[in-house]
């Protein structure tokens, strides 16, 4: 009713579904997923929730959730079309539905990723064009998959007579950051603006989401299953979600298990962002500067326990206005574009000591 | 499902409807309605559609959305809450829920407008708490309606005992703005992050948005309908909308109509962001390159004709690593922050020289 006739309506909108169709259609399983943390079962899950099956059942769920997950692929097709399927869950208030359960691609132009366009998702089983009249050339193509949703399944069309094949990773490395929804991407306006996503497109290193939507706790056995994972580097960037109390009593078992298990890793803790909520209401605001004050807190203790190569990246994380959160817990993409001003000079630094990367 | 517990949701959503429904309500009506070229009949339209009854009916329903209009009022209640009833239509995939259909809560700090709380949307018909804990000393509110929606009844609720009133229009002057739907506000990430919202925050003016989705396309009818209206300044951003060869027929219409009813009113165009889109969709690059080179042509036509105070602002509007759009079409936040750097600087001087502003 409201998106009235107009000519980009027209092209993206009436033009899609039924020129979608009429691609060749390959399943994403043929094609090369990267952003995983390690290679499962189950194709486009973060973890493997059934080898980790003591982590809650909330944070189980959540990396079922594509957070992070990309689909690499070349092809000289003019016209990039997919079909998805999501759950029967809808987009949260805080996020766009192209954020929460739809698609975002990528081409690689003169060495670096492009923005190319996106898949609006209709309800939860879409087809759309992606991108159209593109000249034939070869391309390599990168797609992030939905930040808040299940990908059921997931066809990559390009028009009959084009070529499409596995493109290798083109991320080097293995950086792994656990922490909160912010991490997993709330509330990015689109699933490659999430800021893992971000860093991995301009240093062409692989950035692992592990953000789980209010339930970065760092509970016991969530550590265990962050420490297997054979990361050259840990980002800890959950102390949004554990209460005060929880930070205290939790973090120091997760620096000290991935040390353990990783003698070389750094392991850089991140504060939580300001929640703009904490303008007025008292309560949000004495809690946000407690979780601040005891994972800091904790990062001088391990500090002066010996704990090498541990960090703590400390700033105005959101700016001086105000205004860089889309509901005063979230960042919008003006608040992730001022936390990576403020955690990208350091955290690059620092990884570019580790041997590899 | 996905939204499990953490002590955050708790705070904001299990709270939110009980404690909400316990308040004092008021009816917005009742308070001071901003934002609205004209005073008319219907209370949150923003135009009168009935006056100017020969606008196309794309565009007379698109102002009855309520973008860019505003209750002030002053309470010194802890909590203010809202129940509000918008149509049946859903957020675009393309914005959140909270933009297209929510609220956005703002109270004075020292002499500036600051971020308070949003009103979340649980379908058309919501009771919510914006914020909570606050003190008790009276505060003066700024309260922007959905961007993409037509409010049908908006309460304010505060605590019983606490009191809640009218406050006086808190900008001055009146600098209406037409255009498309970027003006409108998409994707802003909240109803208050609409550009013309921003700019009425920061100096104290009315801006007034007349921000079409899809259909800022300078008819006749609504050129006579801005002209109209009794601005101190107008500005102009709706060349994203008309194809190349409206653009070449329709501008100087618009132009000169405005000119004849405010000889000495600036006017000030701004061309169309850069579509994203077009990054490798041939056929959006033309496009968008056409409109733009139109409106130049119309603007340095209608120089040479001696219309006077006619300014067009240039630049790089969104930035040059094709980050700022949620879907290759419209602005982020950061691409609308981008944005204003451009277009900020000068449009601020032009505006410094209007009496009275």
């Amino acid at each position: 009713m409201r998106l009235v006739c107009s000519f980009f309506f027209f092209l993206i909108y009436s033009c899609t579904t039924a020129f979608a169709q009429q691609q060749s259609y390959v399943d994403a399983k043929e094609l090369t997923l990267i952003g995983k943390a390690q290679p499962i079962p189950s194709f486009y899950h973060r973890v493997d929730t059934a080898r980790y099956s003591g982590m809650p059942l909330a944070v189980k769920k959540l990396f079922t959730n594509a957070a992070g997950l990309a689909i690499v692929f070349k092809t000289n097709s003019p016209v990039i079309s997919a079909k998805w399927q999501t759950t029967d869950t809808a987009a949260p208030s805080n996020m766009t539905a192209i954020a929460s359960m739809g698609l975002d691609l990528y081409i690689k132009r003169d060495g670096k990723w492009v923005f190319a366009g996106v898949g609006r998702p209709k309800g939860n089983n879409t087809v759309a064009n992606l991108v159209s009249n593109m000249d034939g050339t070869e391309k390599e193509c990168l797609l992030y998959l939905p930040l808040y949703d299940e990908v059921l399944n997931l066809q990559i069309g390009v028009a009959p007579g084009s070529h499409i094949e596995p493109l290798q990773n083109p991320f080097k490395g293995k950086i792994v950051i656990y922490g909160s929804s912010i991490l997993q991407g709330a509330s990015a306006s689109r699933p490659g603006m999430a800021y893992p996503a971000r860093l991995s497109r301009k240093y062409g290193l692989n950035f692992i989401n592990l953000g789980v939507s209010g339930n970065g706790k760092m509970e016991k056995e969530v550590a265990d299953m962050v420490a297997d994972i054979d990361g050259d580097a840990f980002v800890l960037d959950c102390a949004p979600n554990p209460s005060p109390e929880q930070i205290t009593e939790r973090t120091a078992y997760l620096v000290k298990t991935i040390r353990q298990k990783h003698p070389q890793a750094p392991i850089v803790m991140i504060p939580s962002v300001v929640r703009e909520g904490g303008n007025f209401d008292l309560k949000i605001k004495e809690r946000v500067a407690n979780q601040n004050k005891n994972f800091k807190t904790e990062y001088e203790k391990l500090k002066a326990q010996g704990i090498k190569d541990l960090y703590f990246i400390e700033g105005n994380l959101l700016g001086t206005d105000h205004e860089a959160s889309v509901d005063g817990i979230h960042p919008n993409d003006l608040g992730f574009d001022r936390m990576l001003q403020v955690i990208e000079p350091p955290l690059m630094k620092i990884l570019s000591k580790v041997k590899g990367l």
